[in-house]
């Protein structure tokens, strides 16, 4: 049996290349970086393979597909309740790991050696011998233990870092000191000096990082949060923020995006906002996993990293 | 025989506290932030602990020394052809890989993921979707692979870089890939993206970074020192930072310090300066060495970390 490809990306250029090189038997392959119209041969795919955002606003024109393979980990535009879900839908993991404990430990030890500070001194011409701090011995909480939290959580280590977990239920990184779950928020949040959040978007995971959360934070904490913007109530965080209870955030998602211009979170000097660059799908990372998951699917056996449209991930 | 320790340190007091609390056997301690005046009990003390640069000016009237724990890395103070060599002398070593990680990682993910473009496009209330990089892949040159340089190299590895060592003939690291050797040093930073100095100030290491080295990098290159201002030709990285053959340059450490008013490096925008505060001295970490070495002294076996006085390590 044949299988055709649509690859509907903002990268299909450099995807098609990557994929047209691993020379996948019975494969034709369509590729466009814009699907206004959809054509006959593309509406005929049996496969897709692209972004979200993308897929979604076409997948009622897309009637032949069968499998959908996001370069996406948050797949949120395929899950709207009016779309179709009588396909096979795949996301991307197991490769932002890498990059988020960039993104997450960049910010952290931009915080402990001072470097905006150090950085202002010099433009004012100051040499500036304040000790800077040290992740070592720092307390890291990570809400979410998937592959990305086990990442973090590795790297937490190599810095001598003591890490707490807050999962559903799921215990499974050895670099994680102790778990929490359920109710134990607030016990989760007690002492930390770091609180990063890469929960998926979930109803259950909705505004999870809200009062009860912020309030139980010491005021030295730094809230990072690469994950997804619907995890926080950023009410509560502005005040947070804003009255000093906590001593700073990094964020790179939010609620709306990008972050409307009379955002508070604009104003405030204790906020970093990266506008969702912490871990942007790069085609080397994500074209494998198709050609993976294509190479599974001829030989009959189960693609990985299928999405659960109920659980959302 | 019991033993008379002076300790003579900017953290005497704290100190104090820590080898006070290991109740070393036959020790009686005195202990100061400040010599100028020079009492009989100090100068009658066997083991001196403390800073290079505050028992330099005083050697000569701590006639009773025969031993000299430093608290710092470099001992270049107590090398001066003057003063006396007649004792044991001892450095710090093997605590400051871990702080001199967070420095170097801490700057590069500072430069892969835009932090200070980041910042700045926030200051402006943009939105800024620019891709940041990532350390994944890239290309470190390690100058020197001691203990420091091999606990770089290690973190190097842990983010998925390619690293290189240049030594003087010592291979020891396995997380470097490949070592260069003595008239290599054009070789060695051939294609680097990022140039890590960590050697110790001796007359071998004096302008070890030179026009010849900083030639054969490539425009992206970054050239990071957080080990000692000898080792570079500082108006060859000036001509080479000016001119944008190499990126730019983070810089902890001068031929003078803190760096003049009207050094060059203030005025270049690609520079970064840290103020010699990369890895610093912390008494938690630096104590333990005292009070290993003391029971090694009582034990009659060698001391840790001794100096080869002409070496300079």
């Amino acid at each position: 049996m044949s299988h055709d490809l649509l690859i509907l990306s903002r990268h299909a250029p450099e995807y098609l290349k990557l994929i047209s090189a691993a020379r996948l038997p019975d494969l034709s392959i369509v590729s466009t970086t814009d699907l206004t119209q959809v054509s006959d041969r593309a509406a005929a795919c049996d496969i897709v393979f692209g972004e979200p955002a993308l897929i979604a606003p076409v997948l009622p024109k897309l009637t032949s597909a069968r499998w959908i393979q996001s370069t996406w980990a948050g797949v949120e535009p395929l899950l709207n309740p009016s779309l179709r879900r009588d396909y096979t839908l795949t996301n991307a993991r197991g490769v932002f790991g890498a990059l988020m404990s960039e993104y997450v430990f960049g910010y952290m030890l931009a915080h402990e050696r001072l470097v905006f500070a150090k950085r202002d001194a010099q433009a004012a011409g100051l040499w500036d011998p304040t000790p800077p701090g040290s992740l070592r011995g720092k307390l890291v909480g990570l809400l979410g233990v998937g592959t990305i939290g086990a990442a973090l959580a590795k790297t937490a280590k190599h810095f001598g870092m003591r890490v707490r977990g807050y999962t559903r239920g799921t215990q499974s990184s050895k670099d994680v000191d102790e778990y929490f779950h359920g109710d134990a928020k607030a016990a989760f949040a007690r002492d930390l000096d770091y609180l990063v959040c890469v929960m998926p978007n979930t109803p259950a995971t909705r505004t999870l990082v809200d009062r009860t959360l912020l309030d139980a934070l010491p005021p030295r904490a730094v809230f990072i949060n690469p994950g997804r913007g619907s995890t926080v109530d950023e009410s509560a965080l502005a005040d947070a923020l804003g009255s000093g209870r906590i001593a700073g955030a990094v964020l790179d998602v939010f609620q709306a995006e990008p972050l409307p211009r009379t955002h508070v979170f604009w104003t405030l000097p204790n906020v970093i906002i990266t506008s969702h660059t912490a871990a942007l799908s790069a085609p080397p990372d994500i074209a494998p996993l198709f050609i993976e998951n294509y190479r599974r699917l001829l030989g009959g056996g189960p693609l990985m990293h299928r999405v659960d449209f109920d659980a959302g991930y």
